[in-house]
């Protein structure tokens, strides 16, 4: 009996919508299930394709970056992952994709606007772009250093990764999470639309200067907030 | 037996048309049908994802905003149907949707101009875009006063939501609306195709004034007039 | 037995081209196969859905406008073809879609550059975009002036139908044209990849001239000359 | 017993690939498939539609351009292919397409910059962009010297045709290769998902620049270089 079945299965899930919703070609993406009492997760094997993944190919993966179980190389963005664990707090998944707006906006170095209520509905400040990652972070340990300039950003621009889930690393490409694996994908398919529309609508009107801050507040408390009334009870 | 079976079949089909063509990822659209007799609608209830929806779930609503049927919550956007369903005449249907490049128009804040005869055989004006909504109307009741800022953006401009059944909310996105719901939900993918085929042409020749007036009558008449000879007889 | 059968096969199939290579929505396009020793065509009965539609819907017309046979309306374009038939000759076959960018281009009311091989294998010289249909002409009839506006476009600039077997209407959108209504339609294809590739091609280089006539010339004749070499003998 | 019948099938599996990932409409493709000890490879027949299209259509051909097995006319490019055999060494596949972007950014005349990883992942360099064709190559043989254009365009920017797998031709559009018919694909479908990308990021943000030096080093060696850790050990 495998004691990370379960985990496997949730990982395995998660990275089945990165096909499904087309947030990358071929093998161009991953997506990681955390357990926080055992202090692991469960990742995409690099390079495996989506037609031939199975749930038992996830790898399980500690803080430390050793495999725990599993026979196949975990994603070779698995450090990036565990600076995200280690750091921010109640993350349950985390998704990194090249689905093609997005990494169009992180390639421009661009921060995403809040422009509509779509993306206030997910998050109520700009998604932040990182600056390119430095040559001596990169000689150290790239994927590492990946993930410390997700933090420094963050912390720089006194963020919170609660209320932003969504991250553009410079020159390549969207991170996200949530609660959960499924909620982390979830938000790399939003994150992929708002960037969709805010290029369009950049185009359509190069001065338009972005929602309200009362509607913005509004949108996401109507769905985050104490007092949070979309959705069923349930959901809450 | 359901007494209202065949107006939530009615609803649940409309709400099933989004999905099916693209017009809203997730969770992000609803579609209500009206009973006149009644005066109650079917509405998508909120937050529940498109392929596990079932005609049953569908909520009936009267057009006070009390639950008259049905154990789930409705749609949040459901006060906004309600003003629409009290203010606009002969309104069967509703649809809202996320559908990106009408929400890029209404990110844009700008109303799309009769560029050609696909936007004039269904409407004769530019399709209208609301203000964003105010502060205080927002702290007084967001999706009520959605619906106002809807109806009173077509009586301050002299519109007729008969001859045009659709609308963009500043900052949010589509309305759409018809003598049925399924009239009401192929408005929005006609919105969808009319808002990007007009966001090309402006990037084709900035220029381009649109179509002229004769034009645009003959078109909305072939198909609406008294004397419409578009489609079978059976079908006006 | 009826005696329009293969003729009515043959427009049905070009028809369903129109949503199996998304050409339009719904029902805004139309296809007919022309019999040149009967003088009359097959065309699709206005306002049908696509999935809807059957062979035997196909509606018998011939070149003075009367339906021969069958019980259904014919499109509302039908006019429009019969000048075409009349004037144009050769032509086997008319289509008509909105398509998104052939029509944004019709909108933008700008006749489509020659800038590659894909579009030089179909076609030597831009494709013409009409003026405006004039207010008198509308008045009179509106689809038969459309025909006449098309030809009068193609003999006012010296275009010969057989060398360029597409155009656009100005403001509302493409008719094309071929030895076949399967051509016809296939044209229509082409028409709208040739106008998506044209339309990005400008927005990364506003200033590309155009492919030199020596290549345009190439490729049309590898393909159409008398020598063309394109495709296995049994096809020319 | 056909003696080439693996040949056959590695090439009628990357075609399949062409309209499977949508690299072009109808016939617009082909990919041949080498075999360095015989010194001949298998190509798509000319102008035969995929959907038609069996293993034992393929043609084979040799290095001289003799059609040594196989009943039907080779693919119309079928002398670049050859050209790009006897001169690139180590390639074991070749495709081309007329894939929506590339061709735009051949028609545009326009190199593509390195923008991102996702380039980065796959070359260290720009995609090159060929001149025309000279009116006086194009007269001797336009196929071969096609080939003869690329292969100059890689000598005179002294270009590694095994570190840049893709070159855009001007005015026409995308030729790939790799070390199998698979991957020659498979560099054709990355290339559009490039051009794509870049596209959009200009149109973002005109001044970017593009990705760092040694950004671009590292992404490269992480799949391809001497301690290359992408992907499972099997696999490299």
């Amino acid at each position: 009996m495998d004691p990370y079945k379960s985990l496997r299965e949730e990982a395995y899930e998660a990275n089945m919508e990165i096909p499904r919703r087309s947030l990358a070609l071929y093998t161009w993406g991953n997506v990681s299930a955390f357990d926080p009492k055992r202090a692991l997760f469960a990742i995409k094997p690099s390079g495996v394709p989506y037609e031939k993944l199975r749930p038992a190919d996830m790898v399980i993966v500690d803080l430390e970056g050793y495999t725990v179980d599993g026979s196949l190389n975990p994603s070779s963005d698995t450090k990036t992952h565990i600076v995200l664990y280690r750091t921010f707090m109640d993350i349950g998944g985390i998704t990194h994709t090249h689905s093609t707006y997005a990494v169009a906006w992180a390639q421009a170095q661009l921060p995403v606007p809040v422009l509509g209520t779509t993306h206030a509905d997910h998050c109520t400040h700009p998604i932040p772009c990182t600056d390119y990652i430095d040559r001596e972070a990169l000689k150290r340990d790239y994927e590492q250093e990946t993930g410390n300039l997700i933090v420094e950003t963050f912390s720089a621009q006194h963020l919170d990764p609660q209320e932003i889930p969504m991250v553009l690393v410079a020159g390549h490409g969207p991170f996200t999470w949530g609660s959960s694996a499924e909620k982390s994908v979830y938000h790399a398919a939003v994150l992929e639309e708002i960037c969709k529309m805010a290029f369009i609508t950049g185009l359509l009107n190069p001065r338009v200067e972005g929602l309200p801050a009362y509607i913005i507040q509004k949108h996401y408390d109507r769905k985050h907030g104490a007092h949070a009334y979309y959705g069923q009870r349930s959901d809450r």
